[in-house]
């Protein structure tokens, strides 16, 4: 069964592990959508999070093979469980003068921020999930968008409400 | 001469590309500090960001190398050059009764947001650069940081302002 996976790896943070882990996925052709990796609260550890499509088996193989290297610390899969998820997005859009009111609207609609401004451009600065980020390029698409940058998104596990 | 370098790698979306450029990295032992990458506004193309910490001269070896590889598209190195620079970051803390009202002060003077609530947790949201985000971590450190998730930085160059 094909469907989506977020996967938050726990790691030692040192030179070759993301080599590894991100040659595994590949090694069997599984497509990694997204990826983020960065160190945590405490510097000797780093989390990968990956968001991946494809094949619940064979997944499930590389969740075995990822738990047998010696720098993999914990791997949660976060599939089917309760969580937050979140992506930050650059977007740099054509502002015409008379598009920039119609623009402001929907940055302050979505809580968005311009983050720079020049004679004929915004850079827009986006946080939210999946559904949030393609609704503002909708919404956005048509003044002509220049430029995306995304960082994929990260997740935690929502706490329980006793 | 060691310094911190922003690249942004523009890749087709293919299975084994990611693999390969870190890979490039981990062969000469140069240490990835984070990494993003994700699909753009056109799905056939991913982008890589990646923050290194290293000699410039082994990274221009290296960037030689990411330029012969066949699905990567372009490579543009920021360091030095004027540019915005985001990072996401998800905070969960202990949030004692006694300390909630000191805790949402802090989230709105950084303009962060609580993402989940529970008995004794707040989960938050926080976008900025380095420096926004490692302000943060000391303000909320005493309050007991249970989990962090960073996505690593993000860039994009700013326009001439003509």
């Amino acid at each position: 069964m094909t469907k989506k996976h977020i996967l938050s790896i726990l790691v030692d943070n040192e030179p070759g592990v993301l080599s590894r882990i991100v040659g595994l996925f590949s090694g069997r052709g599984y497509n990694i959508e997204s990826l983020c990796v960065a160190e945590t609260a405490e510097p000797k550890e780093s989390r990968i999070t990956m968001v991946t499509m494809g094949d619940t088996l064979i997944l499930e193989q590389i969740k075995k093979q990822l738990n047998k290297l010696i720098n993999v610390i914990k791997v949660a899969d976060m599939t089917d469980q309760d969580f937050v998820e979140r992506e930050l997005v650059l977007i740099k859009i054509t502002a015409k003068t008379e598009n920039r009111a119609e623009i402001l609207r929907i940055v302050d609609i979505f809580r968005a921020q311009v983050v720079d401004v020049s004679q004929e451009h915004y850079t827009i600065s986006i946080t939210g999930d999946a559904n949030k980020i393609s609704a503002i390029f909708s919404l956005l698409k048509p003044f002509g968008i220049r430029e995306v940058t995304r960082t994929g998104s990260i997740a935690m596990f929502r706490e329980l409400k006793k």
